[in-house]
């Protein structure tokens, strides 16, 4: 693999200092900042987070903070979710849409008052969007990313690790819910959620003068529980069929071709950008979607870019994220099918760099 | 240096078989695109760039495109620069702002035609903001990325080799004006611009089929040249005192706070969004501002995060690019200094991450 150019421009993170002294082989970049990819291995890395218990730097989860009187009204703008529901103490899985439907983003909205809300995003500049709606519409509503880096512990552990820390009444967490708890002092956002389906907590550490103690403590703690710092797995998030913006959707698909159709209450989400053009998409249909495959073969190699899924001689989709799957035995990856050929048990043939391999579409993701 | 991981996220561009083949050694993250950082060295690269020529895969340079009736009024709202006098043909440096005067990017608006502008930018999703405003203000406008990657060639010789490619009328181009020329029958944008001060072209490859046909006849034109693949660097950059968004500005800072006040005509540039806040910047001034700095000592290490600028127990700026040069025998660097102490000639202490450093005030950058 080719190096990372260091430069201020790929931002380091609070815990940046930890995740190096823990010895991280692979970063990415995400939203301008550096995401931990690999520390041991993939696979070495995989089997530890469905064992035991990692500390993740999920800084580049930035935050995008509504404040003001227009704040629910400028959040429900944003996504065709129907919001009204949503009481404080709660996350939402919300896509964001342009106005013609085009996803640009598909972030976790924290509602912590009514007038006020963090977006926990995926990686685009999320904020730009947001502002210029804001300033467009005249919104009474202040928008900025504040000095918040979620650190994400994950594993069937996790419960265990971070009662050590903030008091056994974090167990009664329920998903999705998130609950005020002390570190040192401070107040912070704690919810039970993760990038991960091995369960756990994002922890949002406001003001990074606390994510070393905060990073150094888990550790300390978590010793006997073979606490270790880890990462966003590729391969246990395809089994899990946690998508991922930029791989496997962008501004080109709808919420519906993603398969997050059960997000969209088009009908009642009334102010929400994009509402036409997806009141038309559910009444038709999308025409293509995004599927899991089991694809053979040895394992496949890095997916870099979109590797053609085919049916004979006509292109039919394509596969954005692919891995081996050491539990499953098999590469577990994710797709976009057509319409015409993403029936469960469809096969098809994927060209990947190395020769075509039999694709077959699944009913479900495997975890 | 950790490695990058692959992912479809990191988007590769139409060059990057080419660029691979060349043997890059480091990538940078931009704009979800992949940059290359380094080949050879970056002191090799270098000195290659100021000799011979180099053809640098500069894809990430993306275009938002504005079309329509409202695309010029569109284009004066983003930036406090007047472009009331701007031909089609022509390019401009434009710092874009938002409502407080923030910077938000420093692309090069490319006036294709009155109705039709293309905005190559720096690394923020600036087409994020350029919807939400024009969506906001209802305007008439469609604003897409098109299929368009710059292919830049830079160095002495960029002229000779461009020539023999596209023909010598390419000579007379004027600094910071295009035209249309031709390669297997397509018509390109061709601009006398790049990001360094050796001078150059910028060709904005439109569809990425003609990616690497053009790269590889560039390659065997300019064989006798010794053409090589290269990329913006590090070294050559900060000499000649070029800006990166990102490292050494970002959205807290004003285009004056830059040094960019002569690409703001706050009074005239009517529509602009910000105007009101730069007017009572320009009012008052900037109380930083960006400055040349040498600094004593070794080569610096890799400017991965703010370096600190200190007088006696006063911090009063920072350091956000530096390099070692070669050809001035100094590290040369960009900070940000306050107007205290940012007098060329003032000795400040540099805290390096490797001990303090002496740090003087330049008048001027060194190229």
């Amino acid at each position: 693999m080719v190096a990372l150019a260091p430069s201020i421009r790929l931002r380091r993170t609070p815990f940046s200092e930890g995740v190096e002294a823990a010895g991280v082989t692979a970063y990415s970049v995400y939203n301008h900042m550096l995401l931990p990819a690999v520390f041991e291995s993939p696979e070495a890395d995989y089997h530890h987070l469905k064992r035991a218990v990692q500390v993740w730097d999920v800084s580049c989860e930035r935050q995008v903070e509504l404040r003001g009187p227009d704040a629910a009204r400028l959040m429900q703008m944003l996504t065709p979710r129907d919001l009204r529901g949503m009481l404080p103490g709660q996350c939402f899985y919300v896509p964001i849409v342009d106005e013609t439907g085009g996803m640009l983003n598909d972030p976790v909205a924290v509602k912590i008052a009514e007038d006020r809300w963090w977006i926990s995003i995926a990686d685009s500049d999320l904020l730009m969007w947001v502002k210029g709606v804001a300033y467009g519409y005249r919104l009474d509503v202040l928008v900025d990313e504040p000095d918040v880096s979620p650190l994400a512990v994950q594993g069937p552990k996790a419960d265990d690790l971070v009662a050590r820390i903030f008091g056994e009444a974090i167990r009664d967490l329920r998903f999705f819910r998130f609950g005020w708890f002390q570190f040192q002092g401070r107040d912070l956002v704690i919810a039970r959620s993760g990038y991960s389906k091995q369960g756990g907590f994002e922890i949002y550490v406001e003001g990074g003068d606390i994510g070393m103690p905060l990073w150094n403590a888990l550790m300390a703690a978590g010793a006997d529980l073979d606490v270790r710092a880890g990462c966003p797995n590729l391969i246990e998030r395809i089994e899990g069929g946690l998508l991922s913006y930029g791989n496997d959707m962008t501004r080109a698909n709808t919420p519906h071709e993603c398969g997050l159709g059960r997000f969209c209450n088009t009908q009642t989400a009334i102010g929400c950008i994009g509402r036409d053009a997806l009141l038309r998409v559910a009444m038709e249909g999308p025409v293509r979607q995004i599927r899991p495959l089991a694809v053979d073969g040895p394992a496949l190699p890095p997916v870099d870019r979109p590797f053609p899924l085919m049916a004979g001689d006509r292109k039919v989709g394509q596969v954005t994220s692919g891995a081996w799957s050491p539990d499953f035995g098999t590469n577990v990856a994710i797709g976009m099918v057509r319409m015409t050929h993403w029936e469960p048990g469809t096969d098809l043939i994927l060209e990947a760099p190395d020769g075509p391999r039999r694709a077959v579409v699944r009913e479900t993701f495997w975890n």
